[in-house]
């Protein structure tokens, strides 16, 4: 992609305020919602370019590479974004098959079941093992 | 639900500063992701005893009852939330088989095909059809 054409292709996105956009991570074989986080043009262009996920931390104001501590990368396969071009969806191929800080497969492990929100879904993984501190 | 586990749940939410939460609402059998919006305390509620998907829609800044117009309803089949309990993921089961205002069956319709936003996705129904306005 040439510059222009990146540059093209940013200023097709709508951006808040803060010049982020909401990104949904999916597991692009089960589908499954695997995360959640935002992205800045920035992090936008690294994920395009290096074909991973490459977010923008909004707690530590700063570019979060995927996976950069544990290893678990997210592995671009497709992008898709919105109607109102403001949110992004990326199909992503799992590293590890943990997506989540706490171990498990996915961040959306709590279900409201009975008025409370429930753990349903175990830790694949201590985080302590993961993240080498 | 008592009024005091309702409020209980309410304050296990993480809102944002502006009293809302992310949500994104995937298909319960295809686990197609149809859509992406906000929503705050009474749209939560709301979506839970009503067992439909009602959101806050940001731009009318008033409670947006999904298929309110086009019929189109979200019936709500479960409810998630992250680790961080700021995002929520609801799988619905999508009347009419059509999430988008565009007529189209996801919102997320538009792909990156060689650095250009290609669409991928048909119109189901043109809008026109949908909204009798």
């Amino acid at each position: 992609m040439t510059e222009n054409d990146r540059q093209e292709l940013l200023e097709q996105i709508k951006w808040t305020e803060d010049g982020l956009i909401p990104v949904v991570a999916q597991d692009y074989q089960s589908k499954d919602i695997l995360m959640f986080a935002w992205m800045n043009r920035e992090a936008f262009s690294l994920t395009i370019s290096e074909q991973r996920a490459i977010y923008w931390s909004r707690s530590r104001q700063k570019i979060w590479r995927k996976g950069e501590e544990s290893g678990h990368i997210q592995q671009l396969k497709e992008v898709f974004i919105d109607c109102d071009q403001d949110v992004i969806v990326l199909k992503v191929e799992q590293i590890g098959g943990i997506a989540c800080h706490t171990g498990r497969r996915s961040c959306f492990y709590r279900k409201l079941e009975e008025g409370v929100w429930q753990t349903v879904e175990a830790v694949v993984k201590n985080p302590n093992e993961i993240y080498h501190k």
